[in-house]
């Protein structure tokens, strides 16, 4: 199968390379002409941890362009980009996109979705989300966090005959994956979840363990969650039985020594995907009627972090 | 008169300063020995930068003791701690408080004349605040940051003939003073605006002036102002015609470089004020019926990066 991955950041050459390893044909358009240099030289090189002797890293072989407009057909697309560049990059492919190849959403966050069917037909785009978690490092490699699930549906919550074998192709490459009836609801899930932990740990930079240690940090992540769930459910998202608060403190007790990736972007002065989290959350409440200031408040925090980045260092000097 | 001042910080000293140069008898109640033992040997030293030759420095006579129980009496007392002390200070002197003794309280924020309420009668408490600014230095020095008026009056809003000759006896010591009817309305002016600019310039560490120039950092303080607003309204304060969005841009702009009391306290891993700024005001709102969020938030936010401290070392080495 023909595969062209939109984005080679550190999920893009995990799927990539996993994809080619189990005999894809592996395809990514990427704007970093550094990255897309060393894929077409060496391929996706893959680690189980940073300091791997260079003889024992892996390579699979992989095409890589900068432009979508120079590939002319595939089978299937995987969106892999980071949220704030999902307009400009399904822009870029969506030629590709077709009812015989379809393209499947892997970013973070809300709101994408959206923002991909203004560009293709809304049918032609398979949700989905995973928990598998990799590190970009130099151009071409990638270090192997950790396995987790994938789940991928339709909008219309069918599992399709394209479901199943998109799933199955998955699968048959190691990337452990489920097809779902409800995919969005458990999406906006994930999301109430990591808006919540993201932008707390980011704004006061603590690892995701300390996060559940103190009764003010519980009161605010408790009514993030709360008011996440009140934005979902004025948008007519049934999120089910779920009990996100205690999948909020699984995933600080799974996640304990590890910072957020908002804090990792805080951190190393990046952009971060807070439009993705808490501002779109904090967005559909006040459309929908729910005031969502706890989440606009978060959002606005995070913003004002990002607009100083280039006046850290004058001020830490000072300070 | 024979005054005592409670607390011998930046503010405390300066007063004390203040009333000894004009001929007042004045005696410190203060914990720390080593600025009991500095002052009781060389008084109160007033400087105008910290790095003034030593032969500059004026100094002013006063007496200092670490228990107010050394104390048989007084004319006036003055209470000038950190407002998370205001209990066991007041604990200390409520034997001094009586009809022909009164307390003026200059403490930052809300709430602190409710805990002396509950040690010294109603009757014998001043309200008030200063705007005045000092800088503590060394055991028994204080920098006279630039002058401000200090407004003090009644519960009960009259212009007593106490309130008077207190503010006579101030304004003679060129501590410019103004007895006002609305001094209750005026202190929750200044803790809404304050509780705005200083929770928001303490989480994203910035200077006073930046806060004015992001849209979402606008929105954010806007927020904070009017829901300061609706629990005052809640709570039956009337603020009058007073604009405090304008009074907060103003502060802001004249303030411009600072950075405020608040984000020197996390910056120098001290406990901060926010119980008595945003802490009481969303605690007033919940408790009236208001959805104090944003507040509420900012308050938990300051109170997670205070438990911190101890913690912030071990992980700027590894980040």
């Amino acid at each position: 199968m023909k595969i062209v991955i939109v984005g080679a950041g550190a999920l893009g050459r995990l799927f990539g390379a996993l994809l080619a390893k189990g005999g894809e044909d592996v395809w990514f358009v990427e704007l970093d002409r550094e990255v897309v240099a060393a894929i077409n030289e060496k391929g996706i090189g893959v680690t189980v941890h940073e300091n791997v002797a260079p003889e024992k890293i892996d390579y699979y072989p992989a095409r890589a362009t900068d432009s979508g407009g120079s590939i002319a057909a595939c089978d299937l697309l995987v969106m892999a980009v980071k949220s704030y560049h999902v307009y400009e990059a399904i822009l870029g492919v969506a030629h590709l996109v077709t009812d015989a190849s379809p393209v499947v959403a892997l970013l973070n966050g809300l709101g994408h979705l959206e923002v991909m069917g203004r560009v293709v037909e809304r049918k032609n785009i398979i949700a989905g989300f995973t928990n598998m978690a990799a590190t970009a490092l130099g151009p071409g490699l990638v270090v192997n966090d950790g396995a987790g699930k994938t789940k991928i549906g339709e909008y219309d919550g069918t599992i399709s005959p394209r479901l199943q074998k998109i799933s199955g192709m998955l699968n048959k490459c190691a990337i452990e994956t489920e097809p779902v009836q409800d995919i969005i609801s458990r999406m906006w899930c994930k999301v109430i979840v990591h808006a919540a932990i993201n932008s707390v740990s980011a704004v006061v930079r603590q690892r995701n363990g300390h996060l559940i240690e103190g009764l003010e940090s519980i009161s605010l992540l408790k009514r993030l969650v709360d008011e996440g769930e009140e934005i979902a459910d004025a948008c007519g998202i049934v999120l089910g039985t779920t009990d996100l608060y205690a999948m909020l403190l699984a995933t600080c007790r799974r996640t304990f020594n590890h910072l957020s990736p908002m804090l990792q972007d805080i951190i190393n002065q990046r952009k971060t995907e807070v439009d993705a989290l808490n501002g779109i959350l904090y967005r559909y409440g006040k459309r929908n009627g729910v005031a969502a200031d706890t989440h606009q408040t978060m959002f606005e925090l995070i913003k004002i972090m990002e607009m100083s980045y280039g006046m850290v260092d004058e001020k830490e000097e000072r300070f």
